[in-house]
């Protein structure tokens, strides 16, 4: 990086351009607090290399998880307060009350939360995740995903299939029937499976073979799901699960190309949760957008969010959609891209232009400019299209800033209003005030003064 | 073709170049020769085009679909004496006879067939295809396809999985093993799971799914086996076949990437037969190896073959073996090519260069190469790499010599010695000697003397 000199970030900040250039430093100065934050990255980025997330359990009902759950919900991003938050992530939360039976209508429930009854807590701040508006209510099942490099946990709701679903903020009976029949039917068929699977299904090994097979494992998960399928169908007939129950639950996820989207995110999850943590590290560990800010943490920085207006996200719609009628960019699933999966990996997905629009040497493009921001190549993830280079792994902040080159995600597209769900696929990038908000920070922290100086 | 006007073919033929220059003609006068081999290629490429290849049935023993077959055997490319095969098409007839109990060891199995006791046929003359030696014995289970759109059938063998495996001349006992385990647990199997498919498996429909998931489907058919497994499990599941018999079942698709090859083989001989039979049609219908000799039909010419000397594969290796230990190019599976799969749709594969060796961009330039020598872009076939262009299809004889551009073949490599099985993957080119005897062959049958002029 230092290779081609500092050039001013692109939102002409001179405070910000001291503190980066001081953050930047000089590689050849291994005293400067630019090589100590090297230092730190090559230790976040080891352990996110190293990381091997199984999926070994899947927990009947979230309160097993967490037993302090109570009336709670999970929802995506960072935290919100109900009155602020986006139009399908009331929708979804409306949705998990008539599904609890915590409310009888809409109208009570939208009661119950104005009230403050019943709250709603980010995912992330209980090693979970979860895709669009990301509600986890006490009663649903939830998978359960181990590194096993070092032992830490990473959790995900079930996917829903596409339309009209709970993450998309969409309540209707059909979607509470769904729900009832995931946590009923599908949920312990593949807690039987996987209990047959010595060791777990291997999360990264099915992202790696996906890559080779038209997939980004974000938003296009076709073959990833098709692998998750056959790791799960033979176990889940051996299981002694009677037969009708195996078979919904296999035709379930047969006709569900994106079902292992939550799984890619909680491997995802359990991967950058193993590089949090390291101080003096610049390395972003996790992306999430509640519909109305983007929130990015940064492993140094302990549980903080750094925050910033969320963008809409441009790309192709459903027939009657349109652009005005899609939600701000919404959910968990941007901590594929973290991982280096979604926009990151989008050279290995052909195809998905033809959901999000643009070309496949616009989606190769994308995975090339990532490059400039990231601290490794995953030798794991080869992209085919990139004659097998390791997919960008590890977003740099200070590369961020010193290039303005902006982290670029793969992304559904809600409809703004709660009740009525997907209506488009597309593309958004990170807002530049996230990694702002975040450099001053871990300036902050390692005692940079405002003219780029450390203080002692 | 005749914008670029008239080259000699590569090989210098000064007669062939007169009977070539009248076969392509020109395209502003209707009635010349050129003109009606158009019109021709129009009618038979259409309905190649046309075509919907359905896997309908398992017919538990070959000879239920041939009940003259008697002591015979159906093998892969055009007709050769026992005495000529190669090494692993002899291996693999022994293995036949001690699989049918015709014989009790590998020696009993030679005299027999060295005496003429038992006989070999092709495949082809029996609308059957066969992968490498292609053979298939009476008592095998067979998959049967239907073309829709004409009624007219396909028919293949099982795939046994790779290494040492009949097809690839091997015949030890664990491969006689194997053919028993596929007649008694799999193809019973999969005969009742396809007997819940309504209309049975579309099998274009999952070839050009994987064109979109990193396959050719000739040498590399990970997706596509993975859609049929999805095709498959539920209504193998719902059949009411034992437990212990279906989970074994899918546990070897599970594990056999290549287990569609025979079905994309079957399928693409369904689609090429429609375009059989189209009078002064110069596309070819065909293409099929002996391990000896390449073997080509033209729609034209009835169930003639033009052949010439078969030529080594390139390619990786398995440790252990090279170049010198690979049998020539050997299989049915080049109907793959012929209708417009493997070395056609290579771009869609860049994963297959793992295999075979070479580049991604390669792998791109084979296909758009073969666009210079077919007569149509299947718009059902689209290439990713290609921004979507369809796969090129149909190989007019006459744009191959015109060109010196030779049709391109993944393919697998057989060792030369039987017993052995496979040691390698590569690539393969048709030689140029089968399209030069297939012209000889349509001039003399449009009356085109050795001038260029038509007789009459």
């Amino acid at each position: 990086m230092t290779d081609q000199g500092w050039r001013p970030p692109g939102n002409g900040d001179p405070r910000l351009a001291h503190l980066l250039a001081a953050m930047i430093g000089d590689s050849n100065d291994p005293a400067c607090i630019g090589s100590r934050i090297d230092r730190a990255n090559r230790t976040a980025i080891a352990r996110v290399l190293a990381a091997r997330p199984m999926l070994i359990d899947v927990a009947l009902h979230a309160r097993e998880i967490w037993p302090e759950m109570g009336r709670t919900l999970w929802h995506a991003g960072p935290p919100i307060a109900w009155q602020e938050m986006c139009g399908p992530m009331q929708g979804s939360a409306v949705g998990a009350l008539l599904y609890e039976g915590w409310a009888r209508d809409p109208e009570a429930a939208l009661r119950l939360l104005a009230s403050g009854a019943v709250e709603l807590e980010p995912c992330h701040h209980h090693r979970a995740v979860g895709p669009m508006s990301g509600i986890i209510s006490p009663s649903m099942p939830v998978f359960v995903v181990r590194n096993e490099d070092r032992g830490n946990l990473a959790y995900t709701n079930f996917n829903e299939g596409i339309g009209k679903v709970l993450r998309f903020g969409a309540n209707d009976a059909s979607v509470i029937r769904r729900l009832n029949w995931i946590e009923k039917v599908l949920a312990p068929s593949l807690k039987a499976a996987l209990a047959r699977i010595e060791g777990g299904v291997p999360l990264k090994t099915i992202q790696a073979q996906a890559l080779l097979m038209g997939d980004e494992v974000h938003s296009r998960n076709t073959a990833a799901s098709l692998l998750f399928f056959k790791a799960i169908a033979v176990p889940l007939i051996k299981s002694g699960t009677a037969r009708r129950r195996a078979g919904e639950s296999l035709s379930f996820i047969a006709d569900t190309p994106q079902f292992f989207l939550n799984l890619s995110m909680a491997a995802s999850k359990a991967t950058m949760d193993a590089g949090h943590g390291v101080s003096e590290s610049s390395m972003v560990t996790a992306i999430a957008r509640n519909g109305v800010n983007v929130g990015i943490r940064l492993s140094a920085l302990d549980e903080r969010w750094f925050e910033a207006p969320a963008e809409v996200p441009a790309g192709l719609f459903f027939p009657g959609y349109r652009q005005e009628d899609a939600n701000l960019d919404l959910g968990d699933s941007a901590i594929a891209e973290t991982a280096g999966f979604g926009g990151f990996s989008f050279a290995a997905s052909p195809a998905l232009v033809q959901l999000v629009g643009g070309t496949p040497a616009m989606a190769t493009a994308y995975s090339s400019a990532m490059y400039g921001i990231t601290l490794a190549r995953d030798p794991s993830l080869a992209l085919p299209a990139l004659d097998f280079a390791g997919a960008p792994v590890g977003i740099d902040i200070r590369k961020v800033l010193d290039s303005g080159v902006r982290p670029v995600v793969t992304t559904g597209i809600a409809h703004k209003l709660a009740g009525i769900g997907q209506i488009g696929a597309g593309v958004v990038r990170v807002p530049l005030g996230c990694f702002t908000a975040a450099a001053y920070a871990l300036a902050a922290r390692l005692g940079i003064e405002g003219n780029g100086v450390a203080a002692s």
